[in-house]
């Protein structure tokens, strides 16, 4: 069977994790390091990722999540933030870097620079910020399935103030908004209601339609 | 070294598909149903996939899609079509097939259907639309990784006009609105100006930040 198939299978969204359990570092490393080579449009890669060991900080942050308590039980949490913007120097940012790691420049790129520079630094804030946001959900797909291929447990949270966890978090002075919290741990072996439910998706025939 | 990290260095947008090359249907049903298990917000999956095989269709998107030709170069072209809002009808639906599947109600699902029928159906189409498009960006991520595994490439486009492929294919009709396309098919061996290029992200250092 496939990999991805089982990981996928295996994988829910954690309600209750064990606090005494912990996350080596070297899962922590390779779930982040899955995030950040996964795909981006244009590869600008317009977010960042956050991972939050410190307990106060983690403790300050729930009540402001609907209570979920896998924020604290879980070792990390990962917090995704996207640009709120974007601007000429973050675009550029990127294009240069490029150009640094290859070790070249070429037309048909710096074109390309040039059109997403005249295509997003006009345009709203919020526009442009949820085009951001959107490439976060594509990390956090990755995630998942980079957590589950380690054993690890993992809860997507959208249900947060996102001011809140910003404030928390100092993220508007970085030019950062929080999309999405990833709370990483293990299952605790009592007290997850979802635990031993079976995973319910829409039928083949209603979510995938063959156009021949 | 991680199987999911392999798949992500493996793969890459790839810009010349062979067009005389065909995925097998097993390998896209596997792609698919990595798709259709994955998470989404509230379990809801409030996207649809649909997995355009016709030759015609697909030539009359190219235009509408800056002249990309792997979308009739790859042997299938994947469009993620979001719900254009949320409806009583379409949450009550998948928290009917739930219960269904699950074969019984609880109390607390029960209080959670209410809760999401109160926060989403008065809110604005097009919040809603934005709220079901970045579910489909976990698909996507997810889609990347399963293709990536199957050794089939895939080239993941923001860059269409939404209005004529939903024309196109109907979409609008069905209460929905494309958000992706994924051409997906086989690397050509020569004409891919990307294929022998170092894959560039931002350091370690400048993505992600611990919070100790």
């Amino acid at each position: 069977m496939s990999k991805v198939l089982e990981n996928l299978e295996w994988r829910y969204a954690t309600k209750k994790m064990d606090p005494t359990k912990q996350v080596s570092q070297e899962k922590i490393d390779t779930i982040l390091e899955a995030i950040r080579l996964t795909a981006t449009s244009s590869g600008l890669q317009p977010y960042e990722v956050f991972v939050v060991t410190n307990k106060e900080l983690r403790e300050e942050i729930v009540p402001h999540a609907w209570g979920q308590t896998q924020i604290t039980d879980g070792s990390h949490l990962l917090v995704f933030a996207a640009w709120d913007n974007y601007t000429e120097d973050r675009i550029n940012t990127m294009f240069d870097l490029v150009n640094e790691k290859r070790g070249f420049t070429n037309d048909g790129w710096e074109a390309y620079r040039q059109k997403l520079l005249a295509a997003y630094t006009p345009r709203d804030a919020k526009e442009n910020y949820e085009h951001a946001a959107r490439q976060a959900y594509i990390g956090l797909g990755t995630a998942l399935i980079a957590a589950a291929e380690e054993g690890v447990d993992s809860t997507p949270m959208e249900g947060f103030d996102p001011e809140k966890v910003d404030e928390i978090l100092g993220l508007k002075e970085k030019g950062l908004r929080s999309v999405i919290l990833l709370p990483l741990g293990y299952r605790a072996e009592e007290g997850d209601w979802l635990a031993k439910l079976k995973k319910v998706r829409r039928a083949k025939e209603h979510f995938i339609t063959e156009v021949k």
